[in-house]
Formats: C-alpha cells, structure tokens, sequence
C-alpha cells in the first residue's frame, strides 16, 4: 500500500515583515503575534513561477533521500497559482527533472484542503495503476495575486512549495478520509484579477466545519482524540487554529503551529510541518491533518506509522 | 467496482464555418474536409463559463438519466480554462447544482488526454473512498484563448461540455489504462495571452505515440486489436485520426470519427462521441479510448461492457 516516504521543503529566503506594515494597516504586535501569527512572508522572486519553486522542493527531497528519477511512475501538482493555465504544471516539471515519458502527470486544482485532498486522489490513483513511486507537489505562489493594500490577505499569505515521496514501502499510510465542499459559498475566497477574501465568512466556516469533519473521521475509523498523537491543521491564521483546537478540547501542545516566519502557504501549509516529524514518528503513531479553505472545501485524515 | 453509467452532453448552437474563411487562410474545401475535418466549429456566448457549460452538460444528463443530487458523493471538472484561477470549477458546479456538503470537489488540470486520464484517477479516488455515485465534467472552452488570425488553431478548436455519471452499479468498466507524459515538449501546446501551438510537432507526437500506447495497452492486458469493437481516439483533426488508423493498421469502419459540425473541443472530444454509443454497447463488447495532447501528455484505456 502506498504511503509517505519523505518530504522536500522550499520557502524564498526574501521575507517581508509585518511589523513594518503596523501604520499602514492601523495594526499592532498583538494582532500580529496572537491573532494572524504571520511575523514575516516568505516571497519568491517575481520571475519564479510554480514550476521553480517545485524544482527547489525536488532538490532538498534529494538532499534527504536517495532517488532514482527513472523509478518514478507518477507526477502530481496541487495549485492554483500555475506556470499557465496550458499545460499542467507538472508537465512542466516532467522536463525539468527529466522523468521517464511512461510517468503520468497530472495538476489537481484546489487551495488550502489541498494537499490532503490529494493524498487520497494520488494513493488511490497510484494504487489502482499499480504504480510503485510518485512525487505529490504543492506550490501556490500567491505572491502573484495579493493586491498590498488589502488588509485582508496582504498579512498572511506567503510563497512556498513541498514534494511529497509516495512510496509503497514507506511506513507512514493513511487510514482514511473525511471530505466536504460548500460550493454555495465560493465567492467568499476568489481571484478576479486580485484575490479576494472575505475573512469572516472563511473562518466562520473553517471554524464551524472541521471540527464535524474530524469527529465524523475519528468515529468512522474508531479512533477517539486520546489515540491522536498530533495534530496538523491548514495554518490559515493563528487565530483559525487556536479556535479549532478549543471547540475540539485538544491539547494545544499537541497541536502544531508555526507560520510565524513565512505565512499562510495555502496548500504547502501542512507539508511543511509534516516534512519536519516524518521520518521520527514511531511505530503505531498516529496523527491527523486537516486543510480547508478556497471552495469553500475540506478535507480531513489520520496518518499511521507502521512497522 | 466504479463504472460509466451515461453522458450528458452540451455543444453550443451558435456556429462559426469554416467555409466562410476560405480566402483569409488560403484553405479550400478538401483541406476543411479532410484534412482538418472541421466544418464548423461551435463558440458558445462571451460570457458563458466553464461552469455554465458544465450545468447544460448536466441538464441533458437529467434527460437521459434519473439521478438524486443528494446521492452524489463526488464532482470532478476536467478543464484548462476554468472560470476563474481560484475557486475551482467543481466548486461552483456543486454550488449550482447543489450537491450535498458531503461531496468531493475537485479539478483536474489536464488538456486532451484529460478524459481517459480522469476515469482512472476518479473511478480509483471513489472505490478507494467507497464512494457509489460521482459526476466527472469535462469542459475546456478555448474560444476564450484563439486568436482568430492564427490559421494553426483559429479553424481547429470548438466549444462543449461533458458529463459522465460515474456508478458503482454501471456496467461499462475501465479493464485498465497506459499513461504518459513528454514535459520536455511542453512548449509546443501553450497559452500565454492567447493559445499556440506547433502544429507540426503535436500530430508528430501524437502520430509516433498513440500507436505505441494502444500496443502497449493491449499487451498488459492480454488483447488484440481484433478484441477491439470501437476505437475512440481524440478528435485532434481528420489527418491524425487518419495517420494513427493507419499506423495500427485498424479497419476504419471501427474508428469512431466526428467533429464535423462542432470542432476539437478538448477533453470532451470522446465523451460526445461515446455518449452516443454507452447505452447500445452489448454485453462483453469492449472499446478503446485514446487522448492526446497538451503536455505532451497521453492515455489509453479499453473499457468493457458487462452482464
């Protein structure tokens, strides 16, 4: 059965700080630290597309893993943010890596419910082919579209991108999955010529629904919190996380959170925490994560560490 | 096992002839006719989106079928040119429609072999989440990107829009599929402002690489050509369907050819083919469909009808 092996990070080494921003935006430490949790955005340079970013990711799998690029038999990108709208981005990094023609590629379009999304979309797809390796890329530069004058996103979002090494030996799995859409309410989170968020309305939801859909996962599995060793929630704002955690009584030190040196990564938010406890979970731990957002959608799973 | 059940299929009335543009490109009738194999091309309203196209492909789906949105657990639009960059397609179809909070949502970005490609990663996705009943749209509207001056896709590209009820009960089952992908050529299919393509270098691919995917495919799952009723490749244009006939060496009254009166529309090329064929097929009958193009990117699949 597939699962995770390994995980390649890349956040820009240009950070612009918030705390700079405190005048402009009529904003204080407070509300930087405690509420948005975003110190400094991580931003790519204006002439790096998703595709970079993803090849930067590639590189620090490599520098984690030994890999034979001829040995992978699938290519998926999570983005909404892509090189262009034709072709996919993935065919993109086809080249770029240089991997084998019979690898199949593919981009899934989907913002912060992302990477979870497509732990199930690729496992499955990967399973079924029989295929044995992929790489599961999530880069969403959106650098690009934040309008910086708009208080609502200019503090919290920021560039960055992770692979994911799906393996059938590897030792980390999912037990299964939880998923939602309320497509009635995609208006709120939109990208006209500039993103758009209406911030209450998106945390109203992601505040109202994850915790239904990690009780309705734990109890489908027949797991109860206690058996949940962390917790990875998208890390939209500290705000959104500190709220899930109180309406679901976790242990906030179970609970990860870091976001504070590069922003609100859309669908890297969560990979990029994972990459850092991968490979030192223990036999029989299992964690969950949950993304959620642009939609309005989410997704939910617990993670298992065998043997 | 996740199988066909019926299409749903919408093809703009308004209508642009080629005929009509005989003197600006220097074409004549043979060329229209044999060639290109597109007449007329169907080019929906300005303002009409991705979306809109989808909800009339679902329409006629209503029309031929009778289905309970409350039991759809999975909503997939195929499409390069979705009505925005953010939210996905899917999630304003489910909004639309609305389908249940309980559904999956989500794009998949791929051009021409999106089709085939999408019945392996949707089919895996819902039998890999027990899920019984899923909608798969396909729905890429390039009006929106020719320029009208480039004689290469300004009398190829039409308008339409797909949708394919995915049913645990249906008898119509992807025996198995070949993928590929060729990044390094990305180049050659690309939309910048407006779509280009190298016309030359596409059928070239397509032409070298189809006959070798279908082989292939056969191989792995112990068929020959003669097991095959019907060949639906993508309607790339007259020529390449013609060149890959003839490569297989396969009898053309068993390949499926038309695009006459509407155009290349994409991934929903074959869809609107086998709409017209999903409820005749007869018990153990199986047929071969193959898409090409945008990437490069390629997939194969024979599907067989069951008792």
């Amino acid at each position: 059965m597939i699962g995770l092996a390994n995980i390649g990070c890349y956040i820009p080494e240009n950070k612009v700080s918030n705390l700079d921003l405190i005048d402009k935006f009529d904003i204080d430490d407070n509300f930087i630290r405690n509420k948005i949790g975003v110190i400094e955005r991580a931003i790519k340079e204006p002439e790096e597309k998703a595709s970079d970013l993803c090849l930067k990711a590639f590189n620090d799998l490599l520098t984690k893993q030994n890999l034979d690029v001829d040995e992978i038999e699938c290519c998926v990108v999570v983005t909404q943010n892509p090189d262009f709208a034709i072709p996919h981005t993935s065919a993109v990094v086809h080249g770029e890596i240089a991997l084998p023609e019979t690898c199949a590629c593919f981009d899934i379009s989907l913002g912060c419910s992302g990477y979870v999304y497509a732990l199930s979309i690729v496992t499955a797809f990967m399973q079924t082919n029989n295929m044995k390796k992929g790489l599961l890329f999530t880069a969403d530069p959106y650098s690009e579209i934040i309008d910086q004058d708009d208080k609502n996103t200019a503090l919290i979002f920021g560039d960055a991108a992770t692979v994911t090494l799906l393996d059938e030996e590897a030792k980390l799995k999912p037990l299964g999955f939880n998923f939602g859409s309320k497509g009635s309410g995609y208006a709120n989170l939109i990208n006209k010529e500039k993103l758009y968020m209406n911030g209450r309305a998106v945390f109203n939801f992601s505040a109202a629904t994850i915790p239904v859909s990690v009780n309705s996962l734990l109890e489908k599995l027949k797991l109860t919190k206690e058996d949940v060793k962390q917790w990875y929630f998208h890390q939209g704002s500290k705000y959104i996380v500190d709220t899930i955690t109180k309406r679901l009584a976790l242990d906030s030190h179970k609970v990860v959170f870091d976001m504070y040196g590069y922003g609100n990564t859309v669908s890297s938010s969560i990979p990029l925490l994972l990459s850092k406890d991968i490979t030192s979970l223990q036999s029989g731990e299992k964690i969950l994560l949950s993304g959620f957002g642009v939609g309005l959608s989410w997704a939910s799973t617990v993670l298992e560490k065998n043997k």
